[in-house]
């Protein structure tokens, strides 16, 4: 079934504010979502909503906590998210961000003990809209092995490069992982493979299966040893920047999906308006150059990144949002 | 054979002066290049130095050019690198990055017009040195297809994030694809296949043969998709804050490795001094979990990133670096 954009944002924003969310941060909050559904990242979005409030039941997300500034050099400012919750807190921190590089034309602002931010691209998209390129980036629980490892002991941290391309974004937006738990749960339920390897099995062999690799919890980082790699840096980096605890610290928690709480983000922007026209110019010519090779084996299509969610946004505009019926029913009872 | 750090430096720096490069270039660039081979990246060390003196004979490496400043923001800074060589360009600008970091907490130093900066590590390790963490990036020619192409129209383009750790340094620094071209060349003239898939052959299937992918320029972008998108980011930042040519235009200037010439990078520093201690601790707690994880099948050791190099500076140190005898009488004979 498809769910019209406003309804899905009404009726997320409701159950916010019935279970404490003052206003302001119920309105943003069920934006967010009800954008990150529209993008197609329905795992994160709607998806994602009987967890949040189930967070906050338990005190793991404190929905009316802002966050509050704990250091500020120039371009660099230090937030404690005080759990508040993950997408509102991320947003502030881009918007600070933002606001530095308009001063200094570089601006980053870390933020230690929040909660999960959702969709990361969100914040690319928004930097961009203010005329910022973006590098942001979470961590997370421990949900894929160290390289060398079989044990899940580091994030999958998303890592987002996004810049302004017009009135619109060219955005890299990806875990370190190659499948998501959410594309691996959603290749699942549709009875799929995987299009290439994401993980091994219990005797340590590359599997396409998305369903062992969910019970495994064994997902295979981007480029082997190359991802795992730079997910424990960005671990080192944000936990550093903010203060907050490293991803092993998130891992103690628990072990279930509601355990990740009090996790650390770094929002980098950098100031490009003065360059609208050129942006537009460089990035166009690059698009062009790509989406003119000569396609590979079995494609007939190049796209360039973030191509297919804006598609998805158009036709998730016009026909409504995909939702599962048992999830909407869900949402609607809570 | 095996020749030590100081004659590896000087023969290199005598041979620099030889082809007109000043004194004070010719010993940081011979440095690095030194340095380079040291830390084992043997590829853009002294393998890669017949290379640079053919470029300085075509005028494509202008040795005594040094970055001219185009524009500066508080923060963010713009450089044209003017062809000069590009490991000294690179350590110019990321010793920019640096200080404007100390002045604002975080600094940007984008340049244009470049050259090669041999090992990316280099300048990480720099910024971890002065007391910043440092994300960089630079981009290169056409080596690598687009996700869905089979022409190599993006570069595969190395990122490096590091941090500092004491005294020392942890630090991811790795390319798009999953194997450079030189680690191609050192597996297929060592006779050996690589450890995993690294790219396409002329049919279009992955394939472990070094020698195969290195004739059909279809080397695998790490998490195939996603390292593409990474790659097409990093063109288009680097591209836009530095006003240089994007990857494409490179390519136009010819097809063998010495058109490999004006090239865009970006240096980000962030300065963390502050919290020398505190740094020191998170990053070692780090390190203990993740060496903690139970093996996976077939590994007898787990390495945090950048751990290996470590290991080869010491070993080489001692016994002297590895060079092959015929690159080293090129070289000599120069």
């Amino acid at each position: 079934m498809r769910i019209n954009y406003d309804t899905l944002y009404k009726v997320m924003k409701e159950r916010l504010v019935k279970y404490g969310a003052n206003e302001d941060i119920a309105c943003a909050c069920a934006r967010n979502l009800a954008d990150t559904s529209l993008c197609g990242v329905y795992s994160h979005g709607l998806n994602r909503f009987t967890r949040i409030i189930s967070m906050i039941k338990k005190g793991y997300i404190k929905p009316n906590e802002r966050p509050e500034c704990v250091s500020s050099l120039g371009a660099l400012e230090v937030w404690d998210g005080k759990l508040g919750m993950g997408n509102t807190n991320a947003a502030f921190c881009m918007d600070r961000a933002v606001k530095l590089a308009k001063e200094n034309g570089i601006g980053c602002a870390a933020l230690r003990n929040t909660n999960h931010w959702m969709r990361g691209g969100a914040f690319g998209v928004q930097a961009a809209g203010a005329g910022c390129a973006a590098i942001c980036w979470t961590t997370g629980m421990p949900n894929m092995p160290v390289w060398g490892g079989k044990k899940p002991c580091i994030g999958n941290n998303p890592l987002i490069f996004c810049i302004p391309y017009g009135d619109s974004y060219v955005m890299f937006d990806g875990a370190m992982a190659q499948f998501s738990y959410g594309s691996l749960e959603s290749a699942r339920l549709a009875g799929e493979k995987l299009p290439v390897a994401g993980g091994y099995d219990e005797r340590g062999r590359l599997t396409d299966d998305p369903g062992i690799i969910a019970k495994t919890w064994r997902p295979l980082p981007i480029g082997f040893w190359k991802g795992s790699g730079l997910s424990i840096l960005m671990d080192m980096i944000a936990s550093v920047l903010s203060g907050g605890k490293p991803v092993y610290e998130i891992g103690r928690q628990g072990n279930t999906p509601e355990d990740e709480y009090g996790l650390n983000q770094v929002f980098i922007a950098i100031d490009v308006r003065a360059r609208t026209t050129e942006t537009a110019e460089t990035i166009g010519a690059i698009i062009a150059d790509i989406k003119a090779a000569p396609f590979a084996e079995g494609f007939s299509e190049i796209r360039y990144p973030s191509e297919r969610e804006k598609r998805l946004i158009e036709e998730n505009k016009k026909l409504g949002i995909p939702v599962n019926e048992g999830i909407w029913n869900a949402v609607n009872a809570l």
